[in-house]
């Protein structure tokens, strides 16, 4: 999923985004929240209509923005009170507002409101963490069940709602993480996801964590590993039963320059990239690859230009949509999906 | 022409560019010289192939900027002594120089190397100031002849070369205005243009001085007016036998929030716009106007999202386009072409 944090996948138009094939995206509910507002949104129809993204959508529960993004932050069992980062404005967050945000903006998939364990933790952290995280997740699918009715395209879409997921926490501790998947699955999610991963641990810890949980999951629904990855990880992870992940990295690092291809990482900023008047990626058909040079992007970078973003990002994307594309075809042990070529 | 100051219009994709219908482009010539530099455009197959833009593109000479944007000039009849606005590298301009840098870059129309007299300029100075343009003039054309066959393309089009255009300037004073057209016609120029208006002056000053030159000028060669403007006056320049104008407006605007429309200017930032749900402009059918929302457009530019330029600058431009074509449609008395619709 690429990241729209506030309602836009950076510099990328959403007509491109449909072209590169993308069939969700995520959107931040802390930005959107704080600007221009859940309930400017729901007026204006929900996530889709404001931003006209007629596919579907994920919102996070706002938590983990809470966490890394605010100032002056504090924690009770009820919620979380905090500073924004755009003006200073107190704010309180808990699993019941971050519901109501949601349900909101209309996302298709909404997330519960969780506490993203930091790395490393030590064992009482860990747990109380966990304890927290899992009241609120029964808290946010009580408030869920509650009040999804009120999705504004409830009724132009026959009466569908959108969609919870809970998501398991528990640190590096094996045991912490089974309980909290075999907690969330009695509450009975609609899909799962696995949070406070890829927060600093080593990767073979995240690898660990990732096979102790996903085979505790259920198979029909969707399973879902949050903020990640590189290239390589995403290939793994959805190799070892991941549905679905998401991350600012393909978006962030092309807005600095960094490209990932099939040669691997390209800083195009370089200056060995001057006169290259090769292809980004010579593997890769993306509309960016199709039509300019790294010598241009490179200028366009040392220009300070800002089409240098919105190339670097399609080429991102169009790389990290067309891995998973493969990997799905691979899976499904389907060889003409796993060529089947996208719209130009 | 919109403006491609460093091989790239702002914030927009060429292909964006070619399906709103833009036929030429211009390049700034003082700004690709400094980077990435005329050179390794020329190494590269020139500005063209460059940055992929297959259809027709005009360079200035370079005048405007040394002038505008430069510290430390100092102006001689050799040239202009100039410090580069980036890195205040010492750099010597002189018409010769120009033709070097403009032929390097190849685009279809290159513009002999002027300088922009002032606003307001006395007589003596405005005097002083054509003298020089005019020498500069013969000096560019002399050069340009001299190595026009040097343009890196010129094989791969059967020998065909680059055309060039002279500058009218003389100030406000309607005889010098006169003098130099008439100056530049015996050079025989490829086209001409009119410079050193829009500097400053008032509107009616501008339309005298317009008045004054057009009819002199040979009207099977181009008749450029540079540097102009907003939407009305395009038109009305366009209705006095102008056949190409550039200026960075549009796009400039756009990254600002100001849209040109039917109903007038937006500021789209405004408050008043935050939930309004109707299009940019409910007459244009560009991209952007078919697809978003004020509302959106609005939020895209209050978080200062790369997108807010790009969307900005898509309908600017499609706006000003559009003006241009119904123009041209109605000065040809082709109803059938004034109302032809451009790919979508």
């Amino acid at each position: 999923m690429p990241v729209g944090t506030a309602g836009t996948v950076k510099a990328v138009p959403q007509d491109v985004l449909e072209t590169l094939g993308a069939e969700i995206i995520l959107g931040n509910t802390y930005h959107l929240y704080l600007r221009p507002g859940h309930e400017l949104i729901r007026r204006m129809g929900g996530l889709h209509r404001f931003m006209s993204w007629p596919r579907a959508m994920l919102t996070d529960s706002g938590g983990f923005q809470v966490f890394s993004l605010s100032a002056l932050r504090k924690v009770t069992d009820e919620g979380v009170r905090f500073r924004s980062h755009l003006d200073g404005s107190s704010h309180f967050f808990t699993p019941e507002h971050s519901m109501d945000v949601q349900i909101a903006l209309g996302a298709d998939i909404a997330m519960a409101f969780d506490e993203c364990t930091e790395y490393p933790a030590d064992r009482t952290r860990a747990e109380e963490s966990l304890r927290l995280t899992m009241a609120w997740a029964r808290r946010s699918l009580n408030h869920f069940r509650a009040y999804r009715d009120e999705v504004v395209w409830r009724d132009e879409f026959g009466g569908r709602t959108q969609s919870l997921f809970g998501i398991v926490q528990g640190g590096m501790y094996r045991d912490l993480r089974k309980q909290s998947a075999e907690q969330l699955m009695e509450m009975d999610f609609d899909g799962y996801a696995v949070g406070g991963l890829s927060v600093g641990e080593p990767r073979d810890l995240t690898m660990e964590m990732i096979a102790e949980v996903l085979p505790l999951l259920p198979k029909d629904k969707p399973r879902y590993l949050m903020g990640v990855g590189y290239p390589d990880e995403i290939e793994q992870y959805a190799r070892m039963g991941v549905d679905m992940m998401d991350c600012v990295l393909p978006t962030r690092a092309a807005r600095h320059g960094l490209l990932f291809t099939s040669e691997g990482r390209l800083t195009i900023k370089s200056k060995k990239f001057a006169e290259d008047q090769g292809p980004p990626d010579p593997q890769c058909d993306c509309m960016v690859c199709r039509r300019y040079t790294r010598a241009y992007l490179r200028h366009l970078m040392q220009a300070g230009e800002p089409l240098a973003g919105t190339l670097n990002s399609i080429h991102n994307l169009a790389y990290y949509l067309g891995i998973m594309r493969r990997v799905r075809g691979e899976l499904q042990g389907d060889a003409q999906h796993a060529v089947a070529p996208i719209a130009p």
